[in-house]
């Protein structure tokens, strides 16, 4: 009795991406090289940052001009006052602001340190990566870019790197996907004995990102990993606004 | 050029686990049925029920009598008393109560909805499964007694599924581990554009936890897999509380 088994291949080589990089290319490319056979079902794991970069989304800091907020709030927690300035620039909400530690709700609706402005594993330094504009978009456009390349029927989850609350340790969240619905449902589904189960949903691209992590690394230079056996449902219309808790349904606000 | 692969392998066909049988007899079990040759290194990830099971951490409502508490909050939400008296009776602290949600810091620390008591994929009726008393040293008998039976080395991560504030959906947590470091740290390491990491610590067991999930499901009868391949730093004296963030550090208590 085979119980199902995943693969997780990292994909390494892909060069330093920048703004209007075809970056379904480049995935293809560092496949071929790797001599990875896409299949139909693949999932594909792609970090932000380097889609970010493909998209344009770096703000050179020499052209930002902060706030007086921004530059108060900076000079207290000894801050880049231009870099707090675009913080704020991508921050629908400001959850927490302690001990200089910004927890942001961005327009997307993702809570997250900063409003996912980052400013490590940038080309040049004096400039910081923001998210994507539209990360579900993004996850499309390489999604149908990869099924040129390979005429396979793929899944894209785009993931960036969270902290969360009660928790030590950051782990990767889906911030974009195309193809996979982003909950498996399992209401009113029972278990062996009867039982209507509790939990009954199941966030499977959190888990997709979470597991592609284990080889992307942070140092490593693995941006792209292929989840290969996993079982997930398809969708054409899939977005991650079905993984934004509605605020009135939250207690963490 | 291999950027690395990482193998989640499905255990199955382990049988209803009850109180005082043999864990890593039955896993040993189920890999030989499967003719899988366990390796140094490999991570087996093992779901808390099982583990609860075995340990024999059910709890026969009909043995509880409910506090004047718990019959009010019970009667106001439609809950089962006895249930909501055992959630208490794990609970060191109620984080948050609202709208029939407990969410609760257990005696270990972890925040979790009714304090990790679950009804569903117990075998009675009318029983309860609670969380270990002591999930690291769950794990760490574990990973002695597949030590014992394959002669390998092997780390042992017990999984169980939470909620996340702001975000739908469940993923699975390592709530106790045994041979394993449970973050990854790059504080102090420069990325190759020379800025020094951000993000400065993975929780490389929770990423573990999340993808063996991928293979576990719900309704699957699949209680254990396999992590190989996943890069990881083995540690004798490892443990969840770890993983614990200090209530002085957290924003969100």
């Amino acid at each position: 009795m085979n119980a199902g088994e995943i693969r997780i291949i990292g994909l390494g080589g892909i060069p330093e991406v920048r703004a209007g990089d075809d970056l379904p290319a480049l995935i293809a490319a560092a496949a071929r090289a790797q001599h990875v056979a896409v299949e139909d079902g693949d999932v594909f794991v792609v970090t932000q940052k380097v889609v970010s970069k493909a998209e344009g989304r770096i703000v050179d800091l020499a052209a930002v001009t902060p706030s007086p907020f921004a530059l108060r709030y900076a000079a207290m927690w000894e801050k880049d006052a231009r870099q707090v300035e675009v913080v704020l620039g991508e921050t629908k909400r400001i959850v927490r602001m302690e001990r200089g530690v910004m927890i942001c709700e961005t327009h997307h609706g993702f809570v997250c340190a900063n409003a996912g402005v980052d400013a490590s594993n940038v080309e040049r330094t004096g400039t910081v990566c923001l998210l994507p504009v539209d990360p579900d978009a993004s996850a499309r456009a390489i999604r149908a870019g990869l099924r040129g390349v390979f005429g396979v029927d793929v899944a894209v989850v785009i993931s960036d790197t969270f902290g969360r609350p009660w928790r030590e340790g950051h782990v990767n969240f889906a911030i974009g996907i195309a193809g996979i619905a982003p909950l498996v449902d399992y209401a009113g589904q029972v278990d062996p004995a009867g039982y209507e189960l509790r939990v009954t949903q199941m966030a499977v691209v959190d888990e997709l990102a979470a597991a592609a992590e284990l080889v992307h690394g942070k140092l490593a230079r693995v941006p792209v990993a292929i989840v290969r056996g996993a079982a997930f449902a398809p969708a054409e219309d899939a977005s991650t606004a079905a993984l934004v808790r509605d605020a009135a349904r939250d207690m963490f606000r």
